[in-house]
């Protein structure tokens, strides 16, 4: 007996850069859950499918979409959410999901209203040995983490203007991705207990931070994002428990446990994304944690300010 | 038929300041609902009553307190929080609530698992006029709201040092109350599009901020928020609408429409919070909008930066 077939869900992406062309297009390619059927961007195209200027004109001229992948500067994602949610369809969020809390909390809640799925991603949670983490995490008792998340933003994000902008959140833009997984990871919600932010002298984002956690229980838990870092590049969370040592490095690929590796399989992160996407849309549901940025939020809200020496790319 | 007579409920004050004396003090007092029985404090005592150096100190030495009041800076006040949500309190937070959105959601959480209330108080909004305004706006279209509060942070806050402190939040101090009767006000949610904070090259908050607002139908709302202001004090909201031009004044105390005053009355704020607090506990709810902190932490990660004069009291 054959299965009846499940109808694609149709796909429009907006805001075609390096991220849609290096991680969108082929998770999307790759699941037989979506068909790609147009785009909207200022600048970007994608070969084969209809492009239009701007997410209204598309919404206007293709009415078959179902669903939109947003994935233009945070700071202009809210405005295509409600234009997009307004036409009953149904939203994927790059990360971050906004420029403010109280913009997504917003969304969330007229997502509700329409009766439409939002996905606010986070795609370092779907890295290979996040959830195995978890796993170890949930049966120990912690007494040290210590999060290290350095890179170098000239090969990461050559010439992206908009990150260094209000908004953009600067070295936070890879920081959220280590809390996006720490979040996941911890077994109970930490806070942020004190920051510090370095900005370069002309630059109105963040180069660096520090951020000291704690929760309920006194969690000793400290955070170092630097976008400084030449050479090696460090993307590690390391816990000191009393079941051992844990380091979940390489951004979450791999686990080991004092010293000996116990979980390394190939990074998945967009397709498993875009399959989390489907079951949502299937189902009739929403996923919108927003304790990654505000932790964010409560990091500059909280942090001390060092002006340091300037940043050009 | 006389009614059965209603037990008080067993009050105790922690973190005896200004702002204690000057009006939880008073309004305890003055409502039937509270006996106060006891009160921590690292300096302030309270006379009459029975004084401990530590909220600890003083749950473990009078078991019939049924609910506290934290009145300490509020990057304290997460710590003292836990021991009296654990210790089965009710619990009355100044504003803001605390010095991070994280660790409020936390509070929250305990609070709901131990059964007890949790009330975060914004004592602005139980300014005289906010209700009548509240009614005004929801009837009329805005095209345009204005927030202005500045005052003189020396005569308001003298030598109060901690509101200068990563945490603090300068003059975010007075202007969450602005936000607080905003958020209140409208009749739809709003947020923060862009934003400018003034540092004093000598100090870690803002002494000025400057903060635009839209919702999903394109409000034009503006707030300044000045702490450097002598002669007249400024705390008003005035809106254009189709039904004329509303200017609630005073902090909320007084009502125009037009230039025609519609509603003004004595204040009467911490009294009515400790009614709404006795409201809460007798019937078993917690209040806890955290949107006028969250519009805070957005202005902070949104905010440009400008540092300006050095400022010492």
């Amino acid at each position: 007996m054959e299965r009846a077939p499940v109808a694609s869900i149709n796909l429009a992406i907006v805001g075609v850069g390096k991220i849609v062309r290096d991680q969108h297009l082929p998770a999307v390619a790759a699941d037989g859950d979506f068909r790609l059927v147009a785009a909207a961007s200022r600048n970007g195209r994608v070969e084969g499918i209809d492009n239009f200027d701007s997410i209204g004109t598309m919404l206007a001229a293709v009415p078959s979409i179902d669903a939109v992948s947003l994935c233009m500067p945070p700071q202009y994602r809210y405005a295509a959410a409600v234009q997009a949610i307004d036409a009953g369809k149904h939203v994927f969020l790059e990360k971050p999901p906004g420029a403010t809390l109280s913009e997504v909390e917003d969304l969330a809640a007229r997502a509700a209203a329409q009766g439409v799925s939002l996905f606010a991603s986070w795609h370092s949670r779907y890295a290979p040995a996040v959830e195995a983490a978890r796993a170890f995490l949930a049966g120990t008792r912690i007494q040290r983490m210590r999060v290290t998340w350095k890179e170098d933003v000239r090969q990461w994000h050559p010439n992206q203007d908009w990150i260094w902008q209000p908004g953009g959140l600067g070295v936070f833009d890879p920081g959220i991705n280590a809390l996006s997984i720490v979040t996941r990871i911890l077994p109970r919600p930490v806070f942020a207990t004190a920051a510090t932010l370095e900005f370069p002298a002309n630059r109105q984002a963040p180069i660096a931070a520090s951020i000291r956690f704690s929760d309920a229980g006194g969690l000793d838990l400290a955070a170092e994002f630097d976008w400084r870092q030449t050479g090696r590049q460090s993307w590690d969370i390391e816990a000191s428990t009393d079941a051992g040592t844990m380091l979940l490095a390489e951004g979450g690929a791999t686990l080991s446990v004092d010293g000996r590796v116990v979980h390394s399989e190939p990074e998945q992160e967009y397709p498993m994304l875009y399959r989390r996407f489907a079951g949502l849309v299937r189902s009739g549901a929403s996923d919108v944690d927003l304790a990654p940025l505000r932790h964010v939020a409560d990091a500059f809200m909280l942090g001390q300010r060092q002006v340091v020496d300037p940043f050009d790319d």
